[in-house]
């Protein structure tokens, strides 16, 4: 297990000392576990000259909840939470003898920044960029397994509220049921806010569940994931309440699933980022909802929900194996609502049978 | 309504020209949100030299769910979600001319920093520090009634939790279904991960909801909050699990409780911080707890569940009339659990009857 760990430990660290640091500070929460194996909220961790330390803040071990850092990790838990883990590990470095560190500006804000170099006056601070987040793109078996089994656990949240009533519910207590319903599954809970839209807000991406209720001849969009391990798969369907759904309702939703459709089939190793994007794009642009279109068609998912890559017109960048992403395209008519279809796979290599399909509810366009 | 945040922007604009800035860049959520009425997460708030901007990466006025800014605030929505508020912003204070800006250095990472001055390099960049921050410790009427509601709801769902049957659920469970609960009583949500902590997790500050069922004998503590209109109260009770609490959980039971009432009673304008830490955390040591206590025993609450005053031996100040409170000291003891007695509360004149508490369930040791 630990091994794993300590291989991307050493992989960062090859990295830091190609660009010329001793060391590096990691900041972000995702990047510190990654690296860890566990921290909790707040953790930074310190790859160091000689050894590598977890600074927390809440001790990992005194916590059943919490996955705990791997065995071979040195940690520190500050005392009664007081001071900063990123000033804390800075002191270590110094002690250690570094004379330069790379720290993640992007997740250090200036004053902690200011902090950190107020302990190591004499070293110089360069910026390590998204190293971490590069290194955690492809992702390994078990990343994977665990990213199946938080897949498997939102399509059995979903397929269960499908067998429940649903007209006069709201979409906030929509929301709620389904997140208990992944805990119930073995989540240790929603992967994020699980987004509950009806009638116009159906279809919006990340609409926030108000206390509107279903009524029928509504779309009903949701949009859910599981934390499995820290794992977090993301699935979206749209469905109809009702007997049968509108024209309008049937045209709509059957642009988005082309569009969905094709921007999966364009899931493969080498293919460029953009690509993806502009596969399942056009096909919208052609509906004439181009004007309509969020900035990208799909992203990465891992550690965090939205992660690299970003399946995006400007995103610069080539699939490989082994990569997770969602495909999620969705169109909101103002006033009307609208639909989103959104799965996560992982991209596979044709002779493997091309992209893994990770959520496997039915897309076919469902009148509850 | 929008002439509070008129004029919340206004004392802001004061404060800026007296040090020096002509324009102030909010980017700490809750501030922006405490200037502008209401903000969508991620929004930036410009107080500028001629006029206010808040720039959003969604719609607040599309989503229903969202408190919408104030009606004279102009608003900016980036198309797309794409690019950094704040830099959208600074342009927009370039724009105005702007030769000055304070920003929060402990919101902006050092990236985003870069980002903004990359395009205002003839600015010169201030460090606003924790102004809004400040602003918001002393509440004005509308705000404590909101924090009012607030704790009547977290009252309502703890009350509805100890009617029910306890023994066998697991602490995940019983967070999933407070939780729930407090969207019942009309809540947004909660107004952080409740959480709930049986047998040797009870008493552990923050502890992260696991997957232990309650069993006979356990010591039960549940910390909880409603988000009612972004203000958070916050409330932990401790119970005892089956007909008769052992000899240990009452002799420390009364502890905490001693310990909580001392901080209670030590609240009252003019009165320092540590004071109130001291009165309550001097009860605890003088019992043999004194290495096990947190680092503060309460904190103030608002738009956010953990903000300033914090009530800790090293705090700086003096409370002030209508800055609500928790107090907050908990014992847990490795192994065998603890306790944790957590109210809010808000300082008032003695002239006044007093502080006001806001969670009023009871504070008896209940065998459940």
């Amino acid at each position: 297990m630990s091994e794993v760990y300590a291989a991307r430990r050493a992989q960062l660290r090859e990295r830091c000392e190609a660009n010329g640091s001793e060391a590096a500070l990691v900041c972000g929460e995702a990047n510190a576990r990654y690296l860890a194996g566990g921290a909790p909220a707040g953790s930074v961790l310190l790859v160091g000259p000689k050894e590598d330390l977890l600074v927390c803040v809440s001790d990992p071990f005194a916590d059943a909840a919490l996955d705990r850092p791997a065995d071979d990790l040195r940690v520190m838990v500050l005392p009664h939470a007081e001071g900063d883990p990123a000033v804390a590990a800075a002191e270590r470095a110094v002690a250690a003898g570094a004379g330069s560190i790379a720290v993640e500006e992007h997740h250090l804000t200036v004053a902690r920044h200011r902090a950190v170099r107020s302990v190591a006056p004499r070293m110089r601070l360069h910026d390590l960029g998204t190293a971490v987040e590069q290194q955690r793109v492809v992702k390994d078996d078990e990343e994977i397994s665990w990213l199946r089994i938080s897949a498997e656990i939102a399509d059995q949240a979903l397929g269960e509220l499908l067998e429940s009533i649903l007209v006069g519910r709201t979409e906030r207590h929509l929301a709620l049921e389904l997140e208990r319903r992944l805990v119930d599954h073995g989540a240790a809970g929603p992967a994020f806010p699980t987004s509950v839209g009806t009638g116009p807000n159906s279809g919006r991406a990340g609409h926030v569940p108000s206390d509107r209720r279903v009524e029928e001849g509504d779309f009903l969009s949701v949009c859910l994931g599981a934390d499995y391990r820290g794992y977090r798969s993301e699935i979206a369907r749209t469905f109809v309440i009702g007997t049968s759904p509108a024209d309008w309702q049937i045209e709509l939703y059957e642009q988005v699933f082309a569009a969905q459709r094709a921007g999966r089939e364009a899931l493969a190793p080498g293919r460029s980022y953009r690509d993806v994007d502009r596969a399942a794009r056009v096909v919208l642009e052609a509906a004439g909802h181009g004007e309509r279109l969020g900035p990208r068609m799909g992203h990465g998912v891992g550690l965090e929900n939205d992660e690299d890559p970003r399946l995006a017109p400007s995103a610069m960048g080539k699939l490989d194996a082994c990569v997770p992403v969602t495909v999620d395209p969705g169109v909101h008519l103002p006033g009307r609502g609208g639909v989103r279809i959104d799965d996560t796979l992982v991209v596979r290599p044709e002779a493997d049978g091309g992209p893994e399909l990770l959520t496997i509810t039915t897309k076919e366009l469902l009148a509850l």
